[in-house]
């Protein structure tokens, strides 16, 4: 499927090049000025039944879902939220139970981010239920993280830990087994992935290039490389693991490739110069949100491989499915 | 389907509570503050092939209505648009081809309304093809048109002509027959509506209440009556036909059924005080846009109707379907 959403989006990108803000459709959110000192940030995702959740999961998770995978937008752009509109198409199966349950859940995270719900249109089809949130943000002039702001020399640091999403799924789905804390750990990952909104803030304006890991650590850092004109070499070994993902991989190594192309973490992935690292991995500290290099960037290569992964004797590792999102 | 629609806006409603600028979902659009002087206005809407339109219709001009619907949301609050995103949901029956020609129509209208694309979400499902755009506006502070303001007393107006887009896909339904030349006016109109940006521009800061006739003249005044706490009467014979529309009536008196109760004319609809009504009406002139007075607005009636339609001898006439919107 990678394939086909590479082909879609040359289908608009060469639309959005009529727009300043759109930055040609390549990052996370769209950009545009609205005073002399601030720009409004804007992001639209879909979350649609049977391709990015399963019906029978809670349906007050799948609304915070839906508004966290937008906030994450917003904070791989060191945006603020300011408000979010929603989109959403019933159909038959989705009864008032469902749907008291969806808005108790959206009603949490509203609460929870101070994100208020501006408006929005709901209309109902034959087709899968489907939410479509379009969050608005706001940033300071000129202090935006974009994917474009990566240089060669520049460290590659990662928030929290990563693969627990692309796990949990797995569990979920009955292809992973482990003990039962575990599974209940990587399936919250999955269920109710974190906004890195404060970091992400916190980084505006000081980090190089960031991007909020959705398609996959691997496929999203390739986003910053294409964006920025570089490639990237990953440090397999210093990917950080929770407990749970290290227990799948110590179980079989085969885990590591869902690891790495696995998507929907929303953990940060971005670049900095070496000699402001100590000082960003203090912010993580501050906010409570681990980070960590887990790579390097580089000159482009000649073999046009934007992403490298290394294993511990530096040997290139092959990933199959980097930007595997499908349920 | 009324009455399930209205339930679901009850659901989100009260969530939508906490925003200043939701306008508790009661308005074509929200609104909400950046600058001391200006304010943005967010709307979205989707449009879903079997709901909305016809996977038959020209694939550019689905791209030209789903952006026009949005921006006549973004003309009824007096709003100028400033750029959109777009979240598409694909399947297996869009192909290249289909594709291609949506995009070229969609090209048409981002350089005929300079609205910049500014990003979107593109995704494959099993259900229907699925557009849902959100346009951002912005609109000097304190000046945006709401439903809410209406007075007893108030003129109401509409612009253009009503009734031609509910007329339009009766022709192409093959339930209505008219002479080809009235046939292709009205399908025209139903295929591509033209929202009322300037016009809405114009009328920002002057008028009392405007919404955009989407869901029907008598439905959408309905709205701007619950809205502002007040009721409307509408003068039939007073409402602006076009010559195909008239055609239609003159065939079948039935057909004023569809004028009163059909929606997406995509026209505004509002209210003025009367000393207002002759200056308003040359803002319209000087649009090229027809501006006709169609009814008062009284005190809330005491048997709670909100919008009566009286015939040329002021009895009231039973408008069965009004806010009939499904294709």
């Amino acid at each position: 499927m990678s394939g086909e959403f590479d082909l879609i989006k040359d289908h608009f990108s060469d639309l959005a090049n009529h727009a300043d803000g759109a930055l040609n459709l390549l990052d996370d959110a769209a950009l545009f000025d609205i005073s002399p000192k601030q720009q409004i940030v804007a992001t639209t995702d879909s979350l649609i039944s049977g391709v990015h959740f399963h019906l029978d999961d809670p349906p007050c998770m799948v609304a915070r879902k839906a508004l966290r995978v937008n906030l994450s937008d917003l904070a791989a752009m060191g945006a603020m939220p300011v408000g979010f509109l929603q989109a959403i198409i019933l159909n038959g199966s989705v009864n008032d139970l469902y749907l008291e349950s969806y808005k108790n859940g959206l009603n949490i995270d509203i609460e929870h981010f101070h994100v208020p719900l501006y408006g929005g249109d709901t209309t109902v089809s034959s087709g899968p239920f489907s939410v479509t949130i379009t969050a608005l943000g706001k940033v300071e002039k000129g202090s935006a993280l974009l994917r474009s702001g990566a240089q060669s020399g520049d460290v590659l640091c990662v928030t929290g830990t990563i693969g627990d999403s692309a796990l949990g799924l797995a569990c979920r789905n009955g292809k992973l087994s482990l003990s039962e804390n575990y599974e209940e750990h990587l399936i919250d990952r999955y269920l109710l992935p974190e906004p890195r909104l404060k970091v992400g803030q916190e980084l505006a304006g000081l980090v190089g290039a960031c991007i909020d890991i959705s398609d996959g650590l691997v496929a999203d850092v390739g986003h910053i490389c294409r964006a920025s004109g570089v490639s990237a070499s990953i440090d397999r070994d210093s990917i950080p693991l929770s407990e749970s993902a290290s227990a799948a991989v110590s179980k079989d190594r085969v885990w590591w490739e869902c690891i790495l192309g696995g998507g929907d973490d929303y953990e940060l992935a971005f670049t900095t110069k070496l000699s402001r690292l100590e000082s960003i991995i203090s912010i993580g500290q501050e906010a409570g949100v681990p980070i960590k290099a887990i790579g390097r960037i580089g000159e482009t290569r000649d073999d046009k491989m934007e992403v490298v992964v290394l294993d511990s004797k530096s040997a290139e590792i092959h990933v199959s499915t980097p930007g595997y999102r499908h349920r």
